[in-house]
């Protein structure tokens, strides 16, 4: 479905990094979900550039509900949310028009919208459209905490600096909800790589690790729409995301049978796993353990460095140093996002499963 | 969609391990695709037990067409085919039906379809059911090959054994073919991996690499329905698939931006980019390049080793061994699988942005 | 989504009135549901020629499950059910393949197809294939009754002749379910108006009136998939539908809005409606009175009477009289079909509202 | 989809009728698309109050495009559009909050929604939510008249007093653009019935009769999504509507087959049919005829008279005069929505058929 996702509950996005506002549509979304404005700026906060690097575009980021918001709560009517767009400036754009930059989309977005795209910043492209994902699956986001079920996401490597894994899920995801730069340890060494290549007019990428506790168990599709794949397409939309592993991951091309099953026993009388190779998911579908995820996220495509590209209307080759301001690295920033478009999928699952007023105090 | 899958072009699977029969319907086939009985008995040869290990079970898996398929050629109506269950000995499952096999969806099909579920055999969860995506898709990549759009995939690494990677895509796609064993060199250390397994009654997994060629640039959108987020969506439902990466994947966590970046130069005038650690897609459009995407395959989980686990009727622990006859490794088998659903994603997205006429004679 | 239908519960119907088999795949039902083999022959036999007029192809119509049901219950998964095709005999289809029967589809699946279409017997076309259709329906339809909801049709009118409308549906419904004449007095004048159609070589229509009872208030949406919109949806692929209404349908254009709107009233301590022009729905959604909506069924257009049209490949004026032997009217199988398509969108939009178990008896 | 309609253009509509804003997102979109200010001013003037009757709000409908127009033309990325709502008063309606209004939605809203609903001013029921449904399709309708396709719509009768039938197409449509009271005739009669029951404190319904001409042939599925399938699915969403009938429609249901049989002949080289009781429909597909249906709607169910209703909070009888001004017809108004939806479901069905870019200048 284009720019939709979902299959009860479903998100479009839309929006221009230069146009006048940038948004989303939920529908499908129970009515009675509280409109908790603090989670909202909040997960908004911690997508927006930290002391690490970062562009210094101001964003405001407050988003105006349009629609779908009665008296503090969901409708259950199409939930609309804009933010408008101010601080840009166009005149930037037009110059370099037909100058792909390298691993950016602008060469692609010519060959689909055949030069009708909107190419200033990025235009539908922009990483600037996640602020409008981020706030309105902030409001999902708080439903499924009233149900139990959290969300979170730390850095977990960037160009050979590591943070430890989760060790007691519920604490380490609370601890990050708070954090503008999500690590579970120190972050010392990560922060030191980002600045290096800063320094260096470079950029760095790196692994997320998400972690989802407290899922219900029987939630996903054996074929096509199993939690992974419903995950995992979801998880691509974000910018810059080249890989997602569960569980073990690319790690379980490695082991033995013996070793990456994960045997079962009895637990406060419910079935867990002794291991989560798994990711909490068999079959396609959820068993109760921690939901366990990592992506790949890229180093920024934006460097300060002068690389070889064509102009694709002349279609001759020439060579790029892209002007302005940009983060010498985005993960701290995608964590957000990722957490955002999970909390998406986790409440369109359960809405498939029990019916349209699971997620609110109807 | 639950179990189907695509968007103008859809797949829906049916069947279980020990029913009647499995199959497939695609709706929104182009009408006038030649239905090349060759090149489906190729595909599916590709997916069965091959010399190194195997299941016993006798699959004759001729496909049957039941609509859709006139003189030859698709009409363009939904198009079914079947596959029946023969060699199928139910009794054997009876007795276990409660004792949840590790890493199996025993428990998680029983946490969702309440004891209703098919429990013989992996029931609608058995890697059987990919006989009839197989046969369905086979039909799909003849089209897109007489558009010049080529498929394949290899082993790239099993238990430490390694296969090389792509050189001469066209080449190697086409070598890739015929091979029951895919792997691109010589393949010896990877089948001594799997022959190890077996004899200590164990399994191995490893990961696959695709490439697609010629692929028209301009296909896929910039949210949710990227072309990577699709082919993700997609493999995902490959049974024991738990991770998948495009171009340098999770490698380029470790990258600088300007080791990243694929640089862009004019060659026989059209952009082409330097390197490829895009995957052939910017901002989830393709950009001309090849696809180029690796999965990791989980070892089988059935294995001939004692394992801890419940009995989820009795809520009670109990240990199995599992009985019967199973592959120690189905990486040689899940390359058909995932060329099958990638030519059903590249088939939908092209249908999205051609018409309905575009993949046949009309 | 093509040939499929549905949100939560998608009803794929697949097959050509000369190929091999017929058959229908329900995805996202509920486990759980009993398979009352006789409630499923009695909706087919509704839907076969009765002694009033009818073909004299002889279907057996004993549909065959392929997956999806285990033990006398549906599993959740993939439902898949198949009826074949034995008594045709295709060899009188050729000499008239490019022949447009007039009112027939045979101009149009060209246009669409191409070619490519298999033109013997209305090819996918084909009435024919609604009994896979009513077949596949009959399952939802008795979960729908064990909810105590309720589905019944009757002939309204047919060519100037009438039946009496519902005085107490739960009486009426009952009755109509166990009648191959689908009438709630006599019927006599109706059947007259067939017969004379039948001898002079000519065919008549008719009005169907069908009703729900004891749907639960509050399902549907208020854009788009409102209970009407998913409902005419449905019903317009009953072949030789022309027309829909709701309630007081085309009358209310006549009506005032002090006559024509359902004043509210306390009834056992629920709202009830006064009069029901409405048709049981306000705003799209269930008001919990009866839904109830007439069909326009448009004479057969088979007809034993020379008729003007066009071989459509060699582009030129030509005459047809249509051989073999053809129904004088439908209307009195077509109750079946409407009944069956109904069943569809109200366990659809119970599913949505209501989740995916709430159907069956898990 | 629940609020969102279309398969490759899909439309997705919110806003309450006292919120922020009322407004649209269309994806799927082609690129290249002149957004023609003047052709929406037009669609949305049709859809004002005009001189007969109407409501007193007053409504500016200056549609603010937020995404997906660039330069004066669709990108092809989701195109959102918001109408502002400043005139309204919400203080009027907390005091009857609980009080249904005969034949409105105020119960099956409380019903389906639990008491989150936004009551004021019907909230998303409201009919002013077409304003952006109408603003959005003239984009759609445009395009379609760049390619030839045109859509008209006049009231054919209204409370006994009736209009005459099209007869030069195009002429016809070319005509009813620019009328604000749209009929063919001189529609004094129509006009007359709309002034005494807006004195009599009553209102009145209507029957709208809708053509779309140079319809491509070949567009439209044979079973579910048939042309008119779609039509009426979309259609139904026209607060108001209570039926629709294709070509004869509930005519046809007196008709012999010989009389009701489209014959066909060759014409300027292609085939077409001497009449069109089919209303350009056969087996769900165009046939390249004009499309023609008709609409009843249903009389304002606002009216100045008192009415016996029920408290549904206090689950009480009461009675309720509706206060404020509001509109003794909305037929007048009413076909300008139609418009749309047609429009709406001719470029999806196009768009399916002939791939992304077909309606646009790419």
């Amino acid at each position: 479905m284009k720019n939709t996702f979902g299959n009860a509950v479903t998100l479009t996005l839309f929006g221009e990094s230069h146009g006048s506002a940038i948004g989303a549509v939920i529908d499908g979304i129970s009515p009675g979900i509280k409109i908790d404005e603090k989670s909202i700026s909040e997960k908004l906060a911690r997508r927006k550039p930290c002391g690490v690097g970062g562009t210094k575009r101001r964003e405001d980021d407050i988003p105006e509900f349009l629609s779908g918001v009665f008296n503090g709560y969901t409708t259950g009517t199409p939930l609309t949310l804009m933010i408008k767009n101010n601080d840009t400036r166009s005149s930037d754009y037009e110059a370099m028009r037909s100058v792909a930059r390298p691993s950016h989309a602008d060469l692609t977005a010519f060959y689909k919208y055949g030069g009708f795209e909107d190419y200033r910043g990025g235009g539908h492209f922009s990483g600037r459209v996640t602020a409008a994902l981020v706030a309105a699956c902030a409001i999902l986001s708080h439903a499924l905490k009233t149900k139990g079920i959290m969300i979170g996401t730390h850095i977990c490597s960037c160009h050979g600096a590591t943070d430890r894994t989760f060790e007691d899920y519920e604490k380490d995801i609370r601890a990050l909800a708070g954090k503008r730069f999500p690590v579970l340890g120190d972050g010392k060494d990560i922060e030191e790589q980002i600045r290096k290549a800063a320094l260096a007019g470079d950029s760095v990428g790196g692994v997320l690790e998400t972690a989802v506790i407290n899922m219900p168990e029987g939630v996903g599709e054996p074929w096509f729409d199993t939690l992974e794949g419903m995950l995992a397409h979801a998880v691509f939309s974000v910018p810059a995301v080249k890989g997602i592993e569960f569980g073990a991951g690319f790690d379980i091309a490695n082991m033995l049978g013996s070793e990456a099953n994960d045997q079962i026993r009895m637990e406060n009388g419910r079935p867990v796993t002794v291991t989560n190779n798994s990711g909490g998911i068999n079959g396609g579908i959820s068993n109760g353990m921690p939901i366990v995820f990592r992506t790949a996220i890229k180093p920024t495509a934006s460097i300060y460095k002068k690389q070889d590209t064509v102009d694709f209307m002349k279609n001759e080759n020439t060579s790029l140093l892209i002007q302005g301001r940009h983060d010498p690295a985005i993960i701290q920033r995608a964590g957000a996002v990722i957490d955002a478009v999970t909390a998406l999928v986790i409440a369109d699952l359960l809405t498939v499963r029990f019916g349209t007023d699971y997620l609110g105090e109807k």
